[in-house]
């Protein structure tokens, strides 16, 4: 395996995705080549899983059929998509993964940690990120400033505080149990300082220069 | 768990739909209250996944990832549909159960029996059917008679005469191991005779009258 596997976390509304696309923008603009991906998705057969998850009509959805779903959906993903690419040695950056089912199902859903994880080792096949950006900001902070832009489009955006609050102790515990591989970086007012936080993170590791 | 869970098995064209019409109508007729259900389904959540899994595009779908889709759909059905109906001390009758996915997934794809078994152990929370009837009919002999009404529908159906023959193999080997659960049931050339045989089954076990 010569890529890398790169991974971004955290609780909705904490700017994932805008730092994704600021990333994304100085990497074309220094002409490094990645390949950005997204979860639950990235492949065709993914995006229909996808779309099963996160339909708002689906509320009944139990939480272990959610998890086997998140990893049914990921399975295709490594499969298709990110091995064969770190096989080329290409770097992998992926909106959301693995321990978004251990925050999300494991604390938040309640099924714990470790049978989200034993159901997650069929997904992954022993492929595991090189580095995890988690993007530090717990619900209290981040859930005030994006009511305004609820777009209630999926059921985990329906969800109440306290669930978000426990999706965010979900990954303050999987970051301390992960040998240094979850990396907290804190968001900042401006967010062209946390993108330099976050590029010079991937710089310091070695993953882009 | 006062009621009792009855699944039925068998490789595709094997006539299983029509039997368990005619049981269906035998029951009704004799006043007896049963639940039927079918998998991959059986609920608006399982049917969407089941809509993802059986999806003739859907060429590419990796073997673990269409086993934890069963998984996902199956944890659906047991939680909301046939735990609730067995606590009510009912017959449930299922189309398809956890033996398909051994003998597709674990067998015909090749992921192994007891991988498909350790997935499937997180969907089923304990859950065992009373009893598996197994419409024992091999592949060579099934597949000529049906190769007219082909309908080409679901992905199963476009599978080779090869891949059909390991789902009955996985069929028989899960039989042998399964300590008398799985009955076999050999079907006559007269339909009929076949209903008559399933009945006395399961009159003989106690499940109907």
């Amino acid at each position: 395996m010569k890529g890398k596997l790169v991974t971004f976390e955290g609780c909705e509304g904490v700017g994932k995705s805008t730092q994704l696309k600021q990333l994304q923008a100085y990497l074309e603009k220094t002409g490094q080549k990645a390949l950005f991906t997204r979860e639950p998705g990235g492949n065709a057969i993914s995006e229909q899983i996808r779309a099963v998850i996160l339909n708002p009509e689906n509320k009944e959805m139990s939480p272990i059929c959610e998890a086997l779903l998140y990893a049914a959906a990921r399975a295709q993903l490594v499969e298709k998509v990110i091995q064969p690419a770190l096989e080329r040695g290409e770097l992998v950056i992926c909106d959301r993964f693995v321990d978004s089912s251990v925050a999300y199902q494991g604390g938040a859903r309640g099924l714990g940690a470790e049978t989200v994880i034993a159901i997650n080792d069929y997904a992954l096949k022993g492929l595991k990120p090189d580095l995890t950006v988690f993007i530090d900001l717990p619900p209290e902070r981040s859930f005030r400033s994006r009511t305004k832009a609820l777009s209630l489009e999926d059921r985990f955006e329906n969800e109440n505080q306290e669930f978000h609050k426990k999706v965010y102790e979900g990954y303050i515990r999987a970051a301390e149990l992960s040998q240094g591989r979850i990396v907290k970086v804190e968001p900042c007012a401006d967010k062209a300082q946390t993108t330099a936080k976050i590029i010079n993170l991937l710089r310091q590791k070695g993953i882009i220069v």
